[in-house]
């Protein structure tokens, strides 16, 4: 079958733009498949902002480092056209870590591939229920659970991971704040998804804002940007603040690293505690945040946006859309394979 | 009686030095005393690096701020000689947030007074069983208790805190490795502090004795020091590694604030948790951290130094040896009164 490909060509400096990538064909047989794997059709590609410090390919052992001249790394679902493994059956719906292309090779080992349940799209089981909902869901209800009338701050808000972040926040009895980019954004959380409060980022002064709407401080932030905000933040934190550091998407386009706070006499003073994490720290409960997240979602007291866009041809072009707030929730690359 | 008093005079720039001090005389009397307050005569300060801060009297809500013209201020022991509080009387032997005074009217309020327990002299009291040796026991066992077999990296080792947090966390199962400035305080941290290792930061690569002695990362890092060697120990955390932030004193003189780490992408990929704490967050469980400081200390378990300089007059540059690597284990000014 003919196969295309979109291959990481030149590291970017900046955003990424299409000239970063190259668009190949090429020749995939079934003949090609070794014992213990799988030939997928891809279906859909989630653009996660962190695929960006991917390709930087800075030496660092903790970060996958997207090869040069490779297909772009990329979470993907989609399903089993051949299988020499012994669990899988052609036509099975998964999802995995996959690259674009239209069709791949697989092998399932540690995690790295999951069914999709029989009652689940596969949209849905890589928008509202899929990675950026269910590491929202393990950042709040692990890292960081609100007692109630916590001060709840969440960055990035309007953002696929920032959004249900914010509402569980609400739903475990938090007063949230979201801070996002633009008026319709911050419109749309405070009236979709009733948060108590939003900061325009662009036309406000985030440490003025908080000021007046916590004077007694931020007792959780969840920070999916970094930057200023985060500078800001722990500037106003409230005595034993945690902060959840999910992503740093502010700084995924420089050259420079993400840099944390600048005073940490403060984080001192303050007992605040600056917590990292991964969902893939929490694997085994994987379950137990889809059923949840599904129940909050059925109930209307969580709700999702998604952005999917048709064409694989457009994938890097549509990936560029995640750093200039064009995006409206996860955003999604439909591969449009004529099958 | 008479009363002298070192008085701030002059924020430092950089190393606190005497001239930024002024020695003065007055009266003090008795007949001063207002209802609720005690007349305590001092005996011995702690000189605590965090004083440092105090000094810089940066706006920020979170931080004491040492008035100018006003005597320093430092944790003290003592007694009282005068008492118009119900609680007290002439003789009582307390600790309390003093100042670099002979004579000093403190009034007891939310814990800023403590009695010194009769089988305990002010020296214990002020050193092996003080703020500081108090302080590394709460970090080790609130906020970072050990796993057995975890590699534990301590900063500021050979000082009071972290010599006392390194030998706790060698007693509760840990490989422990002490980071100090000079081969005196590495072979003390390694034959009498019984650590497994010992980096001299002053004459050796940090990063490369941190590769070479734990090839896979710093599970617990309990950081006095900050500046480079926090930086260095985030590079090397292992996933899900925990840094207490206790003290940050490698930029206290400085006039910019402690950075911290320079790369989240780490924190977020390690899950890293960073926390700081103060000793006050954990009150209530004084006794507990006494009561078993002093059964390991009994028991030649823990070891702690004290470094005593007879003389009020000597104060500010007692205080500066903290900064120059000059004391040995925790700095104490003994007041000398003729009573």
């Amino acid at each position: 079958m003919r196969n295309r490909q979109w291959l990481l060509k030149t590291r970017p400096h900046g955003l990424p733009s299409p000239g970063d990538f190259e668009l190949v064909e090429s020749e995939l047989s079934s003949r090609d498949l070794k014992d213990g794997e799988l030939l997928v059709r891809n279906r859909l590609f989630l653009c996660a902002p962190t695929m960006r410090n991917w390709m930087s390919g800075q030496a660092n052992s903790l970060f996958p480092v997207q090869p040069l001249g490779r297909p772009m790394m990329a979470p993907a679902a989609g399903e089993v056209v051949h299988s020499k493994h012994a669990a899988y059956r052609p036509g099975d719906r998964l999802t995995y870590f996959g690259s674009w292309s239209d069709y791949e090779i697989i092998a399932p080992a540690g995690g790295n591939v999951s069914r999709v349940a029989d009652d689940m799209s596969l949209t849905e089981a890589m928008g509202p229920l899929g990675l950026n909902p269910q590491t929202a869901y393990f950042g709040v209800t692990r890292v960081a659970p609100p007692k109630p009338g916590d001060v709840a701050l969440v960055s990035g808000a309007a953002g696929s991971t920032g959004a249900t972040a914010a509402q569980i926040y609400r739903l475990l009895g938090a007063r949230v704040i979201g801070v996002a980019g633009g008026s319709e954004k911050c419109e749309w959380l405070l009236k979709t998804c009733r948060l108590d409060a939003a900061i325009d980022y662009k036309n406000e002064n985030v440490r003025d804002r908080l000021k007046s709407l916590c004077p007694d401080g931020v007792n959780i932030f969840f920070d999916n940007v970094g930057g200023d905000i985060l500078q800001a933040a722990v500037d106003h934190m409230a005595r034993r603040g945690r902060i959840v550091v999910c992503g740093q998407i502010a700084s995924y386009n420089d050259d420079a690293t993400a840099e944390g706070p600048r005073n940490m006499m403060r984080v001192v003073y303050g007992s605040i505690r600056i917590e990292g994490f991964l969902r893939s720290d929490y694997l085994e409960h994987v379950c137990e945040a889809v059923g949840r997240l599904r129940e909050w979602m059925a109930r209307g007291e969580v709700v999702h946006r998604i952005d999917i866009r048709r064409g694989f041809s457009a994938a890097p072009a549509v990936f560029a859309d995640l750093f200039n707030g064009r995006n409206a929730g996860t955003l999604l690359i439909e591969v449009d394979i004529k099958s």
